[in-house]
Parts: C-alpha cells; structure tokens; sequence
C-alpha cells in the first residue's frame, strides 16, 4: 500500500496529513468523465466494469484524492431485487417505473445473489483494485435501506416524500417489512463488495433527514444498525453517512460504524467533542464553498481543520457530493488545501 | 379578549391547555380559499384588504385554530423595496424577474415607509383585527433577511443556491450591505404591522438551514437579532422560525424572542431542556403526519405533548406549513387532538 492515510485515518492511527476524498468525485465536473458519458449512458457505465473502473480512476490521476470510490448508483439494488430503473435524460437521476405501494409487491421483491445479479459491480471492483495497483484504498458503497426504501416507494426524489410518510406512519408494519428485507440485501452486497476488493464501505443514507429523530431512528438508523451487525467487515471499516442528521450523531456512531460522516450542517468541533473518542469524522465542507476563488476555499478547509483540531480520525470531505459545474481547478485546490494545511495538526 | 390562550403562552404564562395554530393554515387545502383563489390571481388576493382578511379568518372559523395569521406573502417586501415580483401559475410560489447580482443593484433598493408601499397590509390587518373582534389573536408576520435576500439574490427556490453562496462566500461585504438593508426594512415592516393590529409576529427564516452552523449565525441570526433589536414591539411577543437549524437552537434564543418556532427535526424534550427556561416553544409535529388517519394525528400529538410536558410556555403547530393536499378533516382532527389532550398538562 502506498498511500493509506484514508484507511489509518477511520481507525483513529497516526496519520502524516490528514487524507482527503469527495462524494461524487467521478462525475460530471470532470471533462474525462463527460468524455466517457458522451458515449454511453449512466446506466451503461454503472454495468460495464472497464468503463466504471476508468472513471472510479480518474479523480486520482486527476484530482489526487486519498481514496478510490467505485463508480456506481445506490439503485442498482433495488433494480436487482426486481424493479424496473430507468434514466430520464435531462430530468434529474435513475428513477423506478412502478413505485412500491402494496405489501403484495414488498412480499414479491427478491433478496438478489450480489455475486450473479450484481456482479458486474464486483467485476468492476476486482478491475479497479488492480489497476490501482494499490496507489490508494478502494471504497465500496449502498444506500442505506431507508434510502433506498423511499426511492422505491416515491419512484424518485420528492419534495415531501407523501407516499414514503403515509407508509410510515398509516402502515408502519409494511414499512418494517420493506426495510428488513432491504437490510438483509444491503449487507449481502456490501458484504460482496468486500470480498471482491472493496477496503472500506460507506452506508449512504440520503433521505434519514426528512424524518424527525425518534422516525429516524426506527426506520433507519435500526437498519443501517442491522446491516453494520451482519456484515461480513473482514477488517475494512465502515462509513455511515446520514445527510440532514445532525441531530443524532452520537446515535450514528452508537450503531458501530468506523466513522461518523457529517453533512455541513453540523460543527465539527462539536461533533468530535461528542463522538471523537469512539469513531472517526468524515467531512463537512460546504459543497457550494467549491464556487468559491482558490484563496477562499483555502480558508474554509483551514477553518474546519482548525476545529477538528490536533490528531488523527479525520477523513476530510465535502458535507455531499460535489456539484456538477464546480471547476476543476477549484476542486484540485481542495484537495491541495487539505494536503498542506493539514500536516500542522499531525507533528 | 375571549381567547388569550396562545399570547399567555407566548409569555409562558399559565393556560387552561395548550393553545394552537397552523403555519399556512389559510391556504390551499382549504376549499373556501381555494374558492376565492378562483376568483382573483395570488398577488391580488395579498393586495386586496377585504379578501385578505376573509382567507385569514377561514382557519379560525373552519378548523378552529387559537390565532389568525394574517394572509400575506413574504415577498411583498423586496417588492416595495423595488424588485419585480410575478407569478408563474402552476409553477410554484412567487418569483422575481430580474434577481439581484450587483452591488449597484443592492444599493439601488430603497428601505420602503410600510405605511405607504405596504400600507394594503396595514388595512388587512385593522380590517382582519375588527372583524375578530378579540376572538382570537392576530398574528403579523415576515421573511428573515436572510430569507429575503436567498429569494432576491436567486430570483426563487433554488436547489443548490448557487448564486447566494457564491455572495456570501466570495463577496460577503455585499451580502452584508444587503443583509443590512434589509434588517431595517423588515424591521420597519413589523413595527407597522404591531401598530396596525398585529398582536405578535414571526420572523420566518425558511433558508437559515442551508448555511453551516457559522455561516448561519453570521448571515442569518445576526440580522433577525437586528430586527428584533429595532423592533417597536409595543408588548407584542415575538417568534423566530428558523428551518433545518436544530443546530443552534441555543443562539436562536439568545436573540431575545419570546419564542422559538421549530421544524420536525428537533426533539421538543431536548430544545426545552436547552432554552425552556427562558424562551417559549412552538412546533412542532411532521406536516406529513397529517396525511395519515385522525386517530394516528392524535398519537403524534400524543408523543410531542408528552415531550414538552406540564406547564405552559408551548405552542402546537406544524413543524412547517401545511400541505396543499391535506385532507381538512384532518386538519380539524389535529386541532382538536391538542385541545384535547393538552388539558392533562395544564391542571
């Protein structure tokens, strides 16, 4: 291994800088990416693995992140428990034909072998890991099952989430139903994912954050609990990243994730001050502070790094994914920030 | 006064149960508005006294709510300031045609007399006032500066809100200077209404929640503690209503309002552990939960009373407004669910 500073980083070991990556960092700000795009569609990319593998690649070659994500979509499941997913081009990402309505069609979905009907994705974590050739770590990872529940259920993102919210609260035992089936497949295919050269995995849970905290906790944070608990880890640390959920981020670190990621709505400092002992930070720079001139992203990744503070178990990152029209040069001056304001706080 | 319910709570002195109303609860799902709405477009029904103050009273008659807010749009005030508002039928809310990107542009905004550019709302509000006859309280209410200036900077609602980041993070003196102007006029704007008949107000922060925790206070906090510093409050109880800010619920009482208004994110047992010794709580059950059956509503409204517990100093409401679909049955079964059983927590 060359680089594991991102790997040492989630176990809270001595790090030389502190290790830096981006949600979405394969995607569409890149013009290598839209080069590959032009030519095939998302749901194409997401299926062949040589072409995953490049653009899992190219924000190392590029950007000079510390880690590897492969390049992939959280719908990909659902769709091999057996809905239809299609992409509307220009209207937004992936959505479901036939939303989930009855626990007639609950009952119905498969819990997939990830090894036959995803195994594409293993074949391009296989492809990657080894063109990386070890340079930096490979991270594997799924929507959480609430997530991937309300996709499945809304057919797409919503504003108010209406037919998700009246499952839960007019029918909550279908709901149940739902999410234990989906935390059963998410760990399978983590698990999959791991064993097909994934070093760490991260749990997104997108829509946790359309839930008051008691809702959160009984219809997600119990299944990413589930997933973490029948997973087979075989050493590589896990990341659950609920978006919107500040506050439950002692009750995130409680499910015995790695490390904690935050969303930029919550202050570092604290978050450490309230989980620093038992996991590890990922995070949490304003995603739209990338529009913003070099010097001043410089100051805002000096500010976080000055909160988390001396020390290791911090993996730095945006608090979401990168937007689609953030320069290039902006993003490499993140990275290039971390890397050098960090080294202060690891003598 | 026949029902003082919500201002004694307000001031968190003793009630007989808990009073509560609805944020939006003069609106769609209504069909009497939506019968007026028939009538005249959105922006003449702001504009036109008598109307006004018919939608306001609907909820008070309809659904038995414990305080009229007096129908209104928050927009109506960049609009006095100078900038052109519009609504695009059928395509969401109001929205401005030419958004503000230059200093020049920010400097050219006046600070409005309300008396004069604003004074339709004034005689809604003496109107709306006369017409209740001491029934219920009379609520006045008004965008944050921040708010405000996100709408005026994008033009609308935005996803990403790009273009307002971009302000505060590569030009922050601008947004300053806007901020600023702004603080006055709102403050101007509710000093008017106090003295036209409204007998509280709430200062509606519906885009605090996409700044960091730091960002929030600098851009958005700072300017409501600015409204509220020059306020003429001749008595009336003030609320702030800050969405997605559970995180600094502290600072937000710290403004010296009388109340805090809170979305569905926060746990009400934990925000009056934080602040109940000296702020009044409103809030704050999921709007969705409307959607579900009346006998569910009263569970939710259950819990949340529970949550708070005895003594006064709490408001019922919607953690946001409520929806356009919403059956009004069940709008009518929440009220009656609080009035219910909130008594147990007064005796």
């Amino acid at each position: 291994m060359i680089n594991d500073l991102f790997l040492r980083a989630c176990r809270r070991e001595p790090v030389e800088r502190t290790p830096v990556w981006i949600m979405r960092q394969a995607g569409r700000y890149l013009p290598e990416y839209r080069a590959i795009r032009a030519k095939v569609d998302f749901l194409t990319l997401c299926k062949t693995p040589d072409l995953a593998a490049e653009v899992s690649i190219q924000p190392v070659n590029i950007i000079g992140v510390d880690a590897c994500i492969i390049f992939s979509d959280i719908l990909v499941v659902p769709e091999a428990m057996g809905m239809k997913l299609f992409v509307d081009e220009g209207k937004g990402g992936p959505r479901f034909e036939n939303p989930i309505r009855t626990r007639a069609e609950i009952n119905k979905l498969a819990i997939p072998d990830p090894n036959r009907e995803l195994n594409y994705i293993m074949d391009a974590l296989r492809l990657t890991r080894k063109i990386l050739n070890n340079r930096v770590p490979l991270i594997g990872f799924a929507g959480s099952p609430w997530t991937l529940a309300t996709y499945m259920v809304e057919g797409k993102g919503s504003k108010n989430f209406r037919s998700m919210k009246e499952l839960i609260y007019s029918n909550p035992k279908d709901a149940h139903a739902l999410l234990d089936k989906l935390a059963r497949t998410v760990a399978a295919y983590l698990s999959a994912k791991i064993e097909a050269g994934a070093q760490a995995v991260q749990i997104f849970d997108t829509w946790g954050g359309i839930l008051p905290p008691d809702e959160f906790k009984e219809f997600s944070l119990r299944y990413i609990e589930q997933v973490l608990k029948l997973l087979n880890r075989n050493g590589a640390p896990t990341i659950v990243f609920c978006k919107d959920c500040g506050h439950s981020v002692e009750a995130i670190a409680d499910t015995g994730c790695d490390v904690v990621g935050l969303d930029w709505s919550i202050d570092i400092a604290k978050a450490r001050m309230m989980v620093g002992s038992y996991a590890a930070l990922q995070g949490n720079l304003d995603p739209t502070m990338l529009y913003a001139p070099p010097e001043r992203i410089r100051e805002g990744v000096k500010k976080i790094l000055e909160k988390f503070g001396r020390g290791s178990g911090h993996i730095f990152n945006l608090g979401h994914g990168i937007l689609p029209d953030i320069p290039v040069e902006h993003a490499k001056a993140f990275v290039q920030a971390v890397k050098e304001e960090s080294i202060q706080y690891h003598r």
